[in-house]
């Protein structure tokens, strides 16, 4: 029942999903509204219920008063075992809410954080997290978030050894703020492929797997790419193809280069993304998202079950909580 | 004497300037390296000096043992009056050190701070600040911060009543950080044009005409955007124009298209970036700076000295100070 094309592009995803194969898909939310697009002939099932999240709502009103809502009746199916992820549209503050209400966060873990996936000049991805709402973080979320992230890497992007660099003003060792200077003095002693401090360019040069940094300076790094890449693509479309006239041999080529260009920088393409800390698969994607979005949602969610994500999450902070995990012993 | 084309592009730029009639230049370096470059037929007189900083120098060394550096003996000509502004490709954190150890802060100003200028959506310009070492900032800062980029967006920028704005992580005033809500509380009651948090996409949207945070925030804004505007630039190259055989009718307009574009998203196109705060004008520019960026730097620093800049700020920092200048009153 989440997102601004709900729930018909959400039901159209899950038939897609279904249909492919990818998953076996649940719907969670108002019977009413769902079946119509549903229609008669897909064996989707759906769990009923009325009450849903505006995407107004605060994540402290939705805990006291929503615990009866399509998004956490969702969680409850996750948690008892009924479904093996969620994935969502909806208010993603409360989705942080009730995933950690409801399903709990992995033991080792104070503050779960969002993980987006960036393409890179080497044609690889890298990573970023917190790309959340943890603002105001401690040395000791970001040293969790490494590992997490570094976990990610190695079991979704199947990276062997995945770099890891905390986000900073600068490479030299005499850069950084407070945070990031007492971070780095506990992550370059563990025995992670840490390599230091890493500029925001490394978001996107394809040198560093995972890109550490708190969820305030996450969001505005993101929002600052996505600025200026809409920035250049409108500039291309003006002076590259709008010089090259319609009917001049090779501009049909040129738009169709220009229109997977803008959807090889676009966000939306990986199909939502991962609450990472909380014990349980958890995807929650844009408010925008249409029907290929959910369904790309839906793949990635089978994927991290698949590959055991969370188990090996729970292994590595336990691994790492061992005093003697660290390069110095 | 700084700079990774030096002295040779800083003294072409300074020809180029004066050739051009833009200002009368003083060069400030070691003679036997200079004059040689700058031949016999320029009246551009140079002040002698044989030590320079390296790059990799601290600005604490610096202040200990280069006071007779050319960087410092700049300063020292504007702090007597025997110029008006100074220009630098050398080393940032000495510029910053000597300017403020050597002409001061201006009454008011705790910190200064480095503001860069951004194309936008709407053709217009944008600015930033700070986009330089001031991490670890109080709301005080930040503050100031705000004053000194109005001042300036509407002298050197001309805009009557610049929008400023709080880099933050979203637009309601539930998000930012400890900092920003600080921030937020003084801000919200000057009578700035003051418009409340926005998001790092308004760098480049055209809406805000001043975007304020902090030096880390600031860097970290500024480099991912450097790396993804990289990024798309040679995705764009490899799809759009290597798409397009040079012997195909067009293929010379879409270059040129393309190098125009890389061009305007070019940092370095606007000459040097102003250090706000100091009582002077100091342009200090990047390392790679060629002769054409330190003709522009130079051209800037004219424009700021012609326009008075420091006198503005000055006024305004004044103005803020006292107690009555809030919307409350």
């Amino acid at each position: 029942m989440g997102g601004d094309h709900a729930p018909s592009e959400i039901v159209k995803g899950a038939l897609a999903a279904s249909g492919e194969k990818i998953a076996e898909v649940v719907l969670v939310g108002d019977e009413n509204a769902i079946a119509p697009v549903l229609g008669t002939s897909s064996s989707i099932e759906i769990v009923h219920t009325p009450i849903s999240i505006d995407m107004h709502e605060s994540p402290s009103t939705v805990l006291r008063r929503k615990k009866d809502s399509s998004m956490n009746r969702a969680f409850e199916l996750l948690k008892t075992g009924a479904v093996q992820g969620v994935v969502s549209a909806g208010n993603s503050g409360a989705f942080m809410a009730f995933a950690i209400f409801t399903l709990g966060r992995i033991p080792g873990i104070e503050r779960p954080a969002i993980i987006t996936t960036h393409p890179t000049m080497k044609g690889g991805k890298s990573l970023l997290l917190d790309a959340g709402g943890n603002v105001d973080c401690r040395p000791s979320h970001l040293v969790q978030f490494a590992i997490m992230g570094s976990v990610f890497a190695r079991y979704a992007l199947g990276i062997e050894a995945p770099r890891v660099g905390l986000l900073s003003n600068g490479e030299e060792e005499t850069k950084g703020n407070e945070l990031t200077r007492e971070t780095h003095g506990i992550l370059k002693n563990f025995d992670l492929n840490y390599v230091g401090y890493v500029e925001g360019t490394e978001l996107y040069n394809g040198l560093i797997d995972v890109v550490v940094t708190d969820g305030f300076v996450g969001n505005v790094a993101l929002k600052a790419s996505e600025g200026i890449a809409e920035l250049i693509l409108s500039l291309v479309k003006a002076e590259i193809l709008d010089g090259s006239p319609a009917n001049e041999p090779g501009h049909g080529a040129l738009t169709a280069a220009f229109n997977d260009l803008a959807r090889r920088v676009d966000y939306s393409e990986y199909g939502g993304v991962p609450l990472l800390g909380v014990d349980g698969v958890s995807i929650i994607c844009h408010g925008k998202s249409d029907s290929r979005a959910i369904k790309n949602a839906i793949a990635r969610a089978k994927g991290l079950v698949g590959n055991g994500l969370n188990e090996h999450i729970k292994n590595a902070i336990q691994h790492y909580s061992h005093p003697n995990r660290t390069k110095e012993q």
